[in-house]
């Protein structure tokens, strides 16, 4: 493909307009200078965003152009389900080389925006030697009493849960062959290989979590042990940890759990785990998964009783 | 400088703070999974995302990590001036090689939303071979009754203001020896210099265009030629433009002016120039400087009474 900017930003509003269908009746979507966009919940704008670099967080020996784009909108919807937040539109920027597949990511955009029921409202482009997205999720949440999930609100005594099982992004990643490690892609189980190439962004467990009072939340993206020590740490609390194998992805080992980040699954404290556990049935969500508890000894973080490990992803610069 | 993302952010998160004053009370900036703002307007959120690439929209030979900051924040930040919004906050991912001067980077940031009077509420880190800088400004529009302006809103008959002389950005980038056309920094006059390293969003001459019935506007960010057409196409209109010489910036080439882009300036469309004009003496801005009219010859366009010459600044992939 070799086109013109504006030839492509015309095809890609095209693109997108099942979405926008979405918006307000005076709301503006591609095509302007900015957009604008009313919010169900007035009160505050909720707002994340992330990059997804190739080489860094994406491997092309691995992950479609489509997948790309799927993951570069659910890695930014992740950061408002772990608010409590709903998403509303999301802003999704593309930079990379002659013949990069922007249809392909845009398609994979729009498919993760139609899971995640918000629109794709506007972007920019830019010609680069790599392939850079960003996406920034916009979002509000419902002034119904229960606050926005902050990392910083556990307190020691709570339980810590998560929404599902851990280190499925990581077995998917090992078994598909990225980083040179794999077998290739043919006996690849559907599970990790899903996990990995399109993660599920955590919208409905944050909701009912932040209604059944749960107290903090962070979304596993760089690996439980770091995710974990973020929330203990913005909470001023220690950590239990017991990570049992209910807590393991089928297909994953333990280490991949621990420490192989990029599943998305919500990490929540609460008071009454029993309370959540409820809330979650009614929602018709997978029962959450009880991995340890919030201790009175700030900055002492423990493994099934004993050290805690090195481990998950920090880039360096 | 080799160092862990997390130690940066925190950095980071301490140099926004001046501009973290700036929100709610119960409102959250740097430091949790999403950001949270009321927005002064709370009708609905007007958005814009920018990507600054190195080679591609900034030169690190003429341009410091500081000027790069500044001009990704601007850059977004007139979005939302061309749509007669007000800003609010923004979010800013940096993704860069090792060694990357994101404090450098962070200050231009910090300045320029001091500037624009908006604070950095969140964003992202990543490493990547090359310097790619992503700025969302999100922001609000009063509820006053007087629309937003869109590009669609121009009629046949209204006349064309810039809000200033365009080319200083070109000008300043061929003084500094961008693209090695230049003469080394120590002859370039400060005027062009500066409008190409430090641009500024006309945040107050859209807003003060929206208020006195603009009809329509758009940012001259790839070039006079280019934008102008974007505001004829979606508005269903043609051009007649009449570029004299008080729309060229001092030191600028007539060329500069008409194709240079990169200026920020803002082009307006106007059924009552003087009204405009007289509205942008009593909130003390610069005069605006009538460019020409537009036609009911839709998709016609026409410089000083003659061809169209091409021109601007168009990404290919």
């Amino acid at each position: 493909m070799d086109e013109d900017e504006f030839a492509l930003v015309e095809r890609l509003g095209r693109r997108f307009a099942p979405g926008a269908a979405r918006l307000g009746p005076g709301d503006l979507g591609i095509g302007d200078d900015a957009a604008a966009v009313t919010l169900p919940h007035p009160g505050r704008v909720v707002l994340a965003t992330d990059l997804v670099v190739e080489g860094v967080h994406v491997d092309r020996a691995v992950s479609s152009p489509e997948d790309i784009g799927w993951k570069a909108l659910m890695v930014a919807v992740s950061d408002l389900a772990a608010m409590g937040a709903e998403v509303t539109c999301v802003l999704l920027s593309v930079a990379g080389p002659p013949g990069t597949d922007v249809d392909g990511l845009a398609d994979g955009v729009a498919e993760a925006a139609g899971a995640a029921g918000c629109a794709v409202v506007g972007g920019d482009l830019s010609s680069a030697p790599i392939l850079v997205v960003s996406v920034t999720a916009v979002g509000s949440v419902p002034d119904d009493g229960a606050p926005l999930l902050r990392r910083s609100g556990a307190r020691p005594g709570d339980m810590l849960v998560v929404t599902g099982p851990l280190g499925a992004s990581a077995a998917g990643l090992r078994l598909l062959g990225g980083s040179g490690a794999g077998t290739g892609t043919d006996d690849v189980p559907p599970g990790p290989a899903a996990a990995h190439r399109r993660p599920v962004a955590r919208l409905a467990e944050g909701d009912a979590a932040r209604r059944a009072g749960a107290r903090a939340a962070v979304d596993v993206s760089d690996g439980l042990l770091v995710d974990a020590v973020h929330l203990a740490e913005a909470s001023g609390v220690g950590l239990d940890l017991r990570v049992g194998p209910e807590a393991v992805a089928a297909g994953a080992t333990r280490d991949e759990a621990l420490g192989g980040g990029e599943d998305y699954e919500l990490v929540l404290a609460t008071a009454d785990p029993a309370a959540l556990a409820e809330a979650f049935a009614r929602a018709g969500l997978r029962r959450p998964v009880v991995i340890g508890s919030c201790t009175a000894l700030a900055g002492v973080y423990q493994l099934d009783g004993g050290e805690w490990p090195e481990g998950g992803w920090r880039h360096r610069f």
